[in-house]
């Protein structure tokens, strides 16, 4: 069977076979789209047989028109995620630090896209390196983790002194936390793009879907 | 038993017991450093025990102390790594792809990494974007793989394609190939850290290492 | 004849002769004008006889005025354009093409220009590189366009891609759809000029103004 | 017949094809290559049957290894563009202008390119700004020019000048001639990408390669 | 006697002898100021003596308070420069030329400065190269001005052209004007900068006030 | 005693040792949180028995539900200061300059942050380099100040004048006053960071808390 | 009589005319040109009746060039300019100050540009800003001078300081002196640019050559 | 008596009462000086009465000019400092940590600075956070510090942890160590500006000469 069909919504060309390809859905970014816009493609893509159609970064006005299409819609409004159909049981665990309480949207975003993906998630915020003992406190949350998800945002320091205490992946997320030459979290990019400790992996300033998705990637490669 | 042990050989304090930590041992980063300097970071961590020594980035002027202090020892000129000890045999299966012929020196610099960390490497190079059917042949070779990593300078855009094709992690590893906007790597790293295509994760311009450790990571995670 | 004639309306020093020299009229850029301002500079250049007068990026307000002073003014708001006159039949056919919903706006502007420009236009949207063959059936419309604009936010990888399936030129407008280390479209801008395919050539972020003109020149010199 | 054959020579992957698909053949990018690199993929590309094979950004030492090779291969030291086998009678013009004399090597590649494409080339040098009246002078070159490529340092005026002189599509080449400021040719960059006359078109830094390829189209487009 | 005293207004230490010292006296920069502080600030220097005070950068909200506080206080809308007392007939001739209408906030401040500062001005707008006889037409003009000030934001390439064409200086005023790679002014900046043509200075992006103390200085030095 | 603990208030992982180890408490950054987070962190830090819990870059919404649950709280809003709790009456003194008036916001979060830390202050503003005669009044202060603070936005050249007249340890302040080419800070960091005079430590943009806190170390040193 | 001749010498278009337009012949720019050109260039100004050939940012190899064609040339080492021809005697005086000894070349350059346009030039070096006293002390040399240049590196403070104590127009050339977060003259320029002293002109980083053009005609503005 | 004196050697104004002012004298920086000029500089300083003259990033050829002059120079390879005379024996302690190995020219600089400023030096190398125990370890080394300076390339993450264990000032020193995201020190400069820990006061890259002064003014604050 293909796995290249696409399904023409009218605002879009849905690539309905994309999780069969990639083991991730098509998933709608909201931002910049009309809340009309964004509920088409999330019907789309159920009408198109997806148990699960899901959107991120999804603006207030938009959640107000999914509710009103889909009233059991789950929304989780610190992540700005909403999906439409059922979760899978979550398997594994994946570890998610924060270095601060500011990090908080970011991880949540990570939480929903593992909750989503049907992976589980365990969370332990403001663990940042200016009080170390708390990191050095998670050592036992590390040990048993199957990957491990770390926001920082500022001086982005976290991600190094993490990955020296463990052997699982370290999927480092830059937040754009911080003021002055923090630059929106090119500083924290910069910091976890050159880390002293190898096992440090990087996705975009803010993404947390991007680092939720390879994750859980991760933790279904372990149960292959 | 502590696994937060130094061993202080004059140059360096050698953290002798980091791959009891992290699964991978410290490994010398030659460049900057004298040939004496690197041969007595090798020469401690062998006196500490380790059965494998090894620097990357190492200068030709290294290689020449290397080899008259080691004679069997294992150098990779295209890589420029050196190893001193014994390698473990490779188990499962990591998919290293290039864009272009030019990309060569990182993408050595990961299979010398996989190699030593003993995991095995399968390498298909110069599959760019400009001829799109080169990607799509790789299928079955992207099917058997553990993980893929993806070097590529220039515009950066295979990691992209590639992940759209695979439920695998995909490393993406910018090159400073290029001249003019490419500003050595940056444009290249841009395009990795905004990748339209979820699960791509990014380490530092030129860092094959860094994708070796982290991809022997995944391989591993996945016999645990 | 002189093609140096200026016509002054007071707020502006019009370039009447513009389109004898150039195959472009001047055509008014409406961000940073009062309303005034741009419904003087139409009608100055009206009155010096174009047949067709024109703005783009006009702010909301600015449409308002417009059309109560030429009723029958044509509007194109998600391209935010606005000409009052006779639009030329079309000839020949430019393919714009674009990676995501979020380049509407941009692509809406190229099409809008290609129209007022007597060019013909027929736009395939959502066909991103994540979803490598929603790009490889745009083959048979490759394949009968004279030329072809490739609009694309994020990681701008589609043009690449693009220029190594056909024998048109490219045109690719960067978009500043994205975040993070997209940087206003900053990523998508060097990614295109470092493509690894060549005959791709650029213009500045969000221009679909000036995409659609050299769009144009391509088909009208093909048509000479 | 497919489009899509490669041919492996070892150390590249050759896109033998991509000369019918795109009307440019795959076309070697020398520097950093060794000599014998550069020789096998051009051997390679004759043995798969075209016509012409070439090079681009050759190093002296890689010129010695081709001439050697095929001491007939035609040699253009300004532009350090190699080729072997015969180049079709030109077809067209294309007027190439510099802004300066220290322009000169990427003007030639521009011309090289041109050649080797089967397009003629007519160049006009040292027309800069800060003496308007020689851009004026080029007037008659342009009526009769199929497209113009305009090669400019420093501050990359001079295709703001010439677009709005001409209806013919004006390529601009941004080059890393000039100091301090000019950030090795980032200057003359965002010049051209903002330029105020529309109808430029730009390309990377240095890239006369990438110009003559696409004013090569254009004159074919004309040609259809 | 000394130029060396201060007058402590409260908020500000204001610096009453800079006109002896510098031929302009010390200018309130209203931006960031409350209303209140402005206001402080231009009594202080009046009860120093001060026969003219003076401020820029004046938000609607201060303005207000000004005209409450003098009522025949002088107020400039387009520039944002507001001032209280009188100014000394013009004496001598600047010329400022805008690329756009666009340009025009800037140009007026530079304008309201040569009135504050008791120089004459002239004033040409909407002058671009994109229609560069519109330059050539300004010659006469040239010839007969103390000083030339250009004001042009988008590619900035004004200045060039006009300083080939004059022996006067060109004081080059970048604006932010433009959008995308223009980044606010920093395009204009660079190319101001870098200009091919000698004799050009440059100042702030749309910093007219600073354009306009420098021509004034000229035209005295002129008259000394 | 253990200086490790942590407290944790639902919101936030409270470093309750923190001042036991650093001699600064953990002080609330309050921007980019919630008025109840930032009042739940002050309650958990007073509740862990801290005898003055603090925040930093408040929020006007916040500074209400601080004063509602703590009418008797200290509120700075100049420099957006709160704090709960008993002061330490100042020892020392340390001489806070700014270069103008515009500085003045982050000059008082420096100011609050050494009263909060029981330390003295002596502010002495708007004495910028263009007047430098302001700079060399205030020689005597310098010559009984414990530590010089240098708060300056636009050029920030202050700094490197004030280290040439004292062998005072100056803590450089940029802040984001300016326009254009100052780039929100960046110019006047770098001319701090390049500052010719020795004896300048540099601190983030706007960041008056930092500052604050390391000029109260050093009189603290000087104490011990 | 026309000012718009060009006079063609194989390698170049001289626009021979510049002088009497601009009152600045045109200048060679010998930096990547080769010594022929270079020679070829001089003696084309000659032939066309110049009285003075000049060329700036001569390579030692051209030095011994044009020696050999023009035993009398006038060479400046320190500043890497030749002449050929008669230099008028110097009218006027302009003061050129140094921050700093490393600064030396390009205040040579100035002051040979000076000499080669028949103007006066005083030079005090090394007083930079972190011994201000050093500055003060100039205050006779600005009070005779018709303009100043202010040459320095690093912070790029001087200007500022300088600007406050003189009525002469500043031309200030920032240098690539310093390392670190002066990235090569970038902090000097941004600090320049955005000087609190208005009556600062700035141009590109090391040139020299511009800024003596534009002092030149200042003080011919003043005799005029 | 006035500490305004300047001494004037041809190469250079000698600032020699630097040291009554600020506690440092003139030093020389010997990087684009040459060895003449250089040690006119040293014997200037001498003759002026200095005990000690003193020079910094002195190159290879200038070492061999002093010690030709001055048989008993004190020479420091690694620190690339001279200097002649006599130093003063050191009083109290600073701690001088470094990330790595490759920091050490840089920490040598710090050594040799705080060495001939009289101040004593603890130096603990290669503690870098990957190894989080080894940054543990010297708590008893910061306990007894009067004022701490880290040196840290890279990611520049230790200075956080650092100032997150004591209470006395840290002086982070970034260092160009590093390739790719680490752009030549930029990186670890950012990280240490956005430092989550207060107290960290930051250096120009490379600049070990600054923060050796400055960590001796606190030390001789600390015994005032």
């Amino acid at each position: 069977m293909s796995t290249d069909r696409t399904h023409d919504v009218g605002v879009a060309r849905l690539d309905v076979d994309r999780e069969a390809r990639t083991g991730t859905p098509e998933v709608v970014y909201a931002e910049g789209k009309t809340a009309a816009q964004t509920v088409a493609c999330l019907a789309g893509l159920l009408d198109a047989g997806a148990p699960l159609a899901w959107a991120t970064r999804v603006p207030a006005g938009t959640v107000a028109a999914v509710r009103e299409r889909w009233p059991d819609a789950h929304v989780d409004e610190a992540a700005r995620v909403v999906w439409v159909g059922t979760v899978a049981p979550p398997v594994g665990e994946v570890l998610v630090l924060t270095a601060g309480t500011s990090d908080d949207a970011v991880a949540a975003e990570v939480a929903a896209t593992l909750a989503a993906s049907g992976v589980g998630c365990r969370r332990v915020d403001d663990v940042g390196v200016a009080g170390v003992h708390r990191v050095l406190a998670v050592a036992p949350d590390l040990a048993r983790a199957d990957a491990v998800v770390v926001v920082a945002g500022m001086d982005g320091a976290l991600p190094s002194v993490v990955a020296g205490l463990t052997d699982r992946l370290v999927v480092a997320v830059p937040t754009s936390v911080g003021y002055g030459a923090a630059f929106e979290g090119l500083a924290a990019l910069l910091t976890m793009l050159t880390s002293c400790a190898p096992g440090v992996l990087v996705v975009n300033i803010d993404n947390g879907f991007g680092a939720g998705v390879a994750a859980a990637r991760i933790v279904r490669s372990a149960q292959r």
